[in-house]
């Protein structure tokens, strides 16, 4: 088959930065401890200065763990204390707080990378995003399949035809959120997280399906439902329908109540790639390419996404996701929800 | 994990006939010379006697080829000739066709095997159904896949709570109808067919999806429609949407326009089966169980699924998938049609 397999998955973008970016880190639980402070610190171009949490305790902990120079509190960080000892703000609160953190961001001329989904609702998501361009600084949504370098492969072999002109795309990602996991977190809140499963995990394959295609979904079918009652109020499993302009459908499923199951497949008129594991952070990813010519499988090893991420943000070789393009999910997931209740199809404004 | 991997593939169903079947074939396509008639010949309990075409040439040659003792026309067929040299019909033409074969079976009282879907319409369908019963005579849907030994085998360990709940069944069947076939075959023709790739390789994940679950869905979204001229007035890719009543949303999709793909998937609370390649006739079939006891892949290689779906028919062991069976899906079929077109959820009659 006409397709080069990579030994190894470069960087794509313009990686020069002049100087490192200095990170407040607002938002202490488990993903930014666990790997975002670790990505920042093997980073080429970042490091962490400042860490804020509303635990003075774990915000001090935390700052000698990562060698950051201030720990504050909300409070003080919403008060501008310290402000001189960061450039930009990573912001991976539950969604539901994430205006504010922004809002002050925005305010004090910080650049901000904000966690995904951008924040709890559309319209809190859209005054998020004004914030950032009334104060002039760089929003960019934190979507770490989009600094994949094996996605970001994937993306140029759709582009450059190897499957033909797509026509489908099956993106799946779900997991047993109960199993050994807090029932009350805010994952499952539907004041913190605006939703359930699609909120958190759902976005994924949406937000990947459109980053491959290089397009945005014309309209949404979908249905959303929670069958036990630590989901109740939210979705805990959730199947998306998305039309894309030149007649793709995507669909897109995610679940807090199922086995493990994260794949991603793009289907053409001529071939098709899978992807599988996919979601899971920094993922041991196996690509599969179906074509005419033959089958191929391979690991598709890179370096870890998330450190990619915060290099991609410093860097700036390219707009990336920026807030507008988050905002498209805001509406998405709202016209997800909207059509599973009204018994719908959804068209989305272009 | 509890789970016995089997290394043979058993008959599950009574399997003793007293006499062998007679069967009149009625329609010589491609699918009967190559696939039905070699099937019947090897089975344990059929045979054919008769066979009906439009063409006294091929009648005569498949007649020939096959030991059969008559080659009849439709019109010699309609008028119940040599009805004493056949028990049975077996009922392979174009969709629409089907209605007035099997009504003269049922008035000669002889049972029935018409192939799926059981016409192009759901109002012609329970015509269909309405004479078989009105003539006393059975009437068995022909879908394979519930006589394919590995996917009754699937059946029972989803039934037996290997996966837990199911929460989300994936099936996805497509291939390229226009490279190397007759763009002016039956199947694309919207007043034989009755639609596009819904009608006739849909079929197969939306009825395998109601055969593993044991229950009928209540609800369909969908997405069909075409992109080229010759699937002008059919669909040539559909996605379906099925909602179960345990709150199982199937996706069954289909292409006549895409790469190969042939993949049932069914996620549940505890794990995950997936069988692919699936859908194709007599397929080689690959199993992938994964659970908490860890995953494994076997060949589920089995005697045809054709040759099995005619020892079945003659054994009558059970009930199987009957008319009214069969009926189900031509409602599911219009109402998938019926949500594409109005862009809302489509109830299903219980």
């Amino acid at each position: 088959m006409d397709l080069e397999i990579p030994t190894r998955f470069e960087r794509d973008w313009n990686d020069q930065a002049d100087t490192p970016v200095r990170f407040a880190v607002i938002g202490l639980g488990g993903f930014a401890r666990n790997t975002a402070l670790p990505a920042i610190e093997a980073a080429d171009y970042c490091e962490t200065t400042v860490v804020v949490s509303g635990s003075p305790e774990k915000a001090r902990e935390v700052a000698e763990e990562f060698d950051a120079d201030r720990a504050l509190s909300y409070e003080e960080y919403g008060a501008g204390e310290g402000s001189e000892a960061y450039d930009a703000v990573y912001v991976c609160t539950p969604n539901a707080l994430h205006l504010p953190h922004v809002e002050t961001a925005a305010d004090l001329g910080k650049d901000v990378l904000c966690e995904k989904p951008l924040e709890a609702t559309a319209d809190r998501a859209e005054r998020l995003v004004a914030a950032c361009e009334d104060g002039g600084v760089t929003l960019m949504t934190a979507y770490r399949m989009q600094t994949a370098r094996s996605i970001r492969w994937l993306r140029r072999q759709i582009s450059d035809g190897v499957v033909g002109d797509p026509v489908r795309i099956d993106g799946e990602f779900s997991f047993s959120l109960l199993d050994g996991g807090d029932p009350d977190q805010w994952r499952i809140d539907p004041d913190l997280a605006g939703g359930g499963a699609l909120m958190d995990i759902g976005v994924y394959p949406i937000n990947t399906a459109r980053f491959v295609l290089g397009e945005d979904p014309i309209a949404v079918r979908a249905t959303a439902h929670s069958t036990r009652p630590a989901f109740e109020g939210v979705d805990e499993h959730v199947t998306a329908q998305l039309e894309f302009p030149a007649a793709v459908t995507a669909t897109c499923a995610a679940s807090f109540g199922a086995a493990s199951a994260s794949r991603f497949a793009v289907t053409g008129t001529e071939g098709r790639i899978v992807v599988d594991s996919v979601f899971g952070i920094d993922d041991d990813r196996e690509i599969t390419v179906e074509t005419d010519g033959g089958t191929v499988t391979f690991d598709a090893t890179a370096p870890s996404e998330v450190r990619e991420e915060f290099d991609y943000f410093a860097a700036r070789g390219e707009s990336g996701p920026d807030g507008r393009h988050g905002l498209v999910d805001m509406r998405i997931t709202e016209a997800v929800y909207d059509s599973s209740e009204r018994g719908k199809r959804i068209e989305l404004r272009g």
